[in-house]
């Protein structure tokens, strides 16, 4: 950790600063400039809010040199993490892409949501997707069908061998949903509903996170950490695209290059939402396929039986045929890339 | 709504849509100009997603004409929300401007909170806030002290006849901390967690609900919609910045302009959050100028007995000289604000 | 346009609103809601300034339905747009991906363009891109070279056969740098130099016009229509990332999804620069995959003799033999994506 | 500046990167940390692109600790800078705001603007701002009425006595705008215009810059550093709102944080548009007042004579009675703020 001191600050402060951390464990050394001071701490024995420092007399500003994630960092372990999520279907390191498609919700019929799920697997997909716990803008949108939702999901599994992905909102639910899903899923409006992530820190269930509405990566790091912190090493991060200045044309901007970064600083296996991400049908091939391009681990793709007539998210949902054409170029670029 | 259609559009699309809007019993005005088919919907008889019929062929865009808030918009109710906190205290309308202060988290020895709220008090606050559950961005960092907290802020109360407002993070906990607390606050990482605003949607008690990290006024003005929804009218809405393109100087950016702009599309109070919007004492003193300058029902002030060591949020609290000294400012100020 | 008037909007409003759309030529239709009435004004005889109409007593909103670029958006114009650049390159339409590489800054000694220039040619780049003007956020930041840079440029062209890009920043330099380069460029920093943009529509040279530092997609075509405007009709937009809410790992945020949106409305050629976009070398390769994966028409890419000791933007440039690797890379991925 | 090494950096790249910095005159002071380490160079006797540092071997990132910002720092001048406008007005440091009022646009027709003038005079303004070359965002909208509109500019001065503020776009307009205003204006489109920033550096007016579209502050600051380093020190700051991510009800986010954060990194005037920063007329007068509470210098206003048929920025301008209710009220606040 670095102090950096005022230009005018005195020794008092300067070594008031220096006890305070020399109390928490710290060894210190001092930069005196010819300017200001800059305190370097070395040692992390414990570790300390940056911003009581910031808050002390003198101080200008405190500034982290190690990322703060510990579990879910590179530095903790080197190699990718690589979740077996069942079936035999491997996720992270050099494993080929996983594909999980379905539709937004679950909807009132199971009839559509087996169609989709039927040519998902015909499409080479692994995991079928749907929400039975729906978080919505509004209180007055479709909420979801709840354990029906769930009874349907697990029903589809059966008939396709897929597994099954479905979110989870609130600390009661997760028992009941652990019982249908094989993969939980933490929404980006969850992403900081801390409560909830401790409590999926202790199920053995892989749980996908999807980075928050406008998270930075380090925010998301973190957030992964409270899952794993509490005992569950078995995160996939998803990127779903973040708040940007322009909305008029994507819902969201996709931050692929989080893809490479993410890589770079944590072990785990990260994917990406193209479908909530651009909130548009045309843009779902083109950002797929640059999904795989930046090095991606796996999709998740909304598919519909029939957009038109969806409960949510009919406009960047494909239909089954347009999943399959889709599947088919993913599959070409997939050769590549992984030679 | 408005519905644009493509330039491309032809007959059969623009007569689709405009039959799936009638099956929802809109009446239809069609505009059909000399490049493109724009059709009104008239009617909300129904609630729909635009998203639905944006996903159809030939559609280019769907315009929401209404505010999607009903009861939480100005026309439901056209006068005013006044929310009577207690003690009568009133928050609202023409009332003078509440002021919320205390320290970021009730800590382990509850001498400092018991200083803080006589001064708080001595200097005229009404409100005494602390947290006892935290959420905190990293696992890492001080999570509360739960229960004992609320025993010391009800302890607090009683010794200095304050109000008592703190936060609730996940559903389980709404009764225990009902208990305690004379006002809820739903903290800005849970604006978005529909479960949460929903159940508090069944209690009586007032609820203090911060704005999203990044979250539009819209989505902030539906956020508070679900608790309406629930059952629940008192809601006081907090402006607490957002996440902007620089952090460097202060650590979020706060909107004042949204206190006037919901004050005209909404009936309920708002109030203002200067030590989260800023993250730096010496803007909490003209931002709290600011703040009631634009308009503001309140004030949410952290105030520390003993800053440079506060478990967290430190860099940003005041100290209760400092709190006294900016109360004078403010009196002053209300003065000629309210003529 | 669509003109939204206020619920309590009267119908002395709603005529003054009506008139003066009559007296510009258009047509009007009322839809008259229960709530509110919406006025849909139908034709473009004359463009109107829509906030012109939004400050009338009882309006509150001006939706513009038709896209505000003429000549820059595809309604105007279906086929793409394919530039020869010279020497027999073109870019846009199915062309093959058009690769521009070279140094931030041109520096004093020439030796170290050349080196990069000869090691552009034989990995394929068609284009040397290289600053002899520099914007520079700090007067204290190394300028340019000015004529001798392009000097040097003209000569690594003879050497080499490849094309010469580089920057204009201010409108009387446009003469000097038209005689030495093939390509202008205009800098994110000056997208809203609308003087410099109406000035290089008088030019026959072909521009690539770089996105601003936080420009909407739709901001970024009517930059380009100015430039079109003028009577230039060869312009090259390039994607080089967007301030986004996290600056921490990634420079900018690279915004991929703009490259098929920009194709869907605009027939103009579009690029991206990976380097300036996350500002981090190891980005650069997975963010040039992703580029083309997702559309786009050419890279730019900096390339440096010695990185570690440019005079700008060392960090994310490339050097030679990276370069060299790159090109393999994308060569092979360029065989998929045309196929 | 401080320079963090990669935890796996080898002793080699370590001695490289010290290598470099001494050669830069720096002295350097090794922290070897358990982890990794971390050089602090101390001395600025030369400036050093940081990123020229973070492009090496072995390096994670560099963070600069002294602000870059020289001429325009407190760190060079601790007394407020105040800046005489002409006819006894000055700007700055204790004197009272000054306010300067006028339409976006100076208009075909002369009438308009002397009403506007007389109107501003008599309420108390000191100058009158109104623009002659408009940087418009469409080709297509009012680009101004050039000579004819300072010609205006200069009459309306003579009849009322207010100073003249207008913009300047591009170089060679300097010369002839100079001839006409009392005060050049950069627009916020300009802001990184470095040329045209450098230009103004050689004049003698007083200049007033906006902050950029989505500038941070420290980028204005350096904007105002490009200024002065020319040899210009009257630089007048103005904040106008910057991009943010909800531009539904607000055209731009209004920082007003920036004020006292400004005011404590640098001895510059600085002043408010609330006009530009929220485009809404309703706003204005809240803004106003908050922005003095913030501790705004002045504040610059628009004032049409008849704003339903302006030609730009209708929406967000005050007619002449609103602009004297508007004063009425800032004289009352005025009085407190100051005491």
């Amino acid at each position: 950790m670095i102090i950096v001191m005022e230009p005018g600050a005195n020794e008092d402060q300067i070594q008031k600063v220096a006890k305070k951390l020399e109390s928490l464990d710290f060894k210190i050394v001092f930069n005196r400039g010819e300017i200001m001071t800059v305190l370097a701490a070395i040692g992390d024995k414990r570790l300390i809010d940056p911003a009581s420092l910031a808050s002390m007399d003198g101080v200008r500003e405190v500034k982290l040199i190690q990322e703060p994630f510990k579990l879910s960092g590179r530095e903790s372990k080197s190699e990718d993490t690589v979740i077996d999520l069942g079936n035999g279907v491997k996720i992270g390191g050099k494993n080929s892409p996983v594909v999980m498609a379905g539709p937004c919700s679950v909807e009132k019929e199971i009839d559509g949501l087996l169609e989709v799920a039927y040519a998902a697997k015909d499409s080479g997909a692994q995991v079928l997707r749907g929400g039975a716990f729906k978080p919505r803008t509004s209180p007055y949108d479709f909420q979801g069908m709840e354990e029906i939702g769930l009874k349907y999901l697990a029903e589809a599994r059966e008939k396709t061998g897929l597994l099954i992905a479905t979110e989870v909102m609130d600390t009661p639910d997760i028992d009941l949903i652990s019982e249908y899903a094989d993969i939980l899923q933490v929404g980006t409006r969850n992403m900081h509903n801390y409560k909830l992530l401790k409590a999926l820190g202790k199920t053995n269930k892989p749980v996908i996170l999807k980075r928050g509405l406008a998270s930075s990566i380090r925010e998301f790091l973190l957030a992964a950490e409270y899952i794993m912190y509490g005992g569950n090493p078995n995160v996939i991060l998803c990127e779903r695209g973040v708040k940007g200045l322009d909305s008029h044309y994507t819902r969201n901007i996709l931050d692929l290059a989080a893809i490479p970064v993410i890589k770079k600083y944590s072990h785990l296996p990260v994917i990406v939402d193209p479908s909530h991400a651009t909130g548009r049908r045309y843009l779902i091939e083109p950002m797929s396929k640059a999904a795989l391009a930046s090095g991606a681990h796996g999709l998740m793709i909304e598919v519909h039986h029939d957009p038109d007539n969806a409960y949510s998210d009919g406009a960047q949902s494909l239909n089954p045929a347009q999943f399959k054409s889709l599947m088919k170029q993913i599959k070409a670029l997939e050769g590549i890339l992984t030679n």
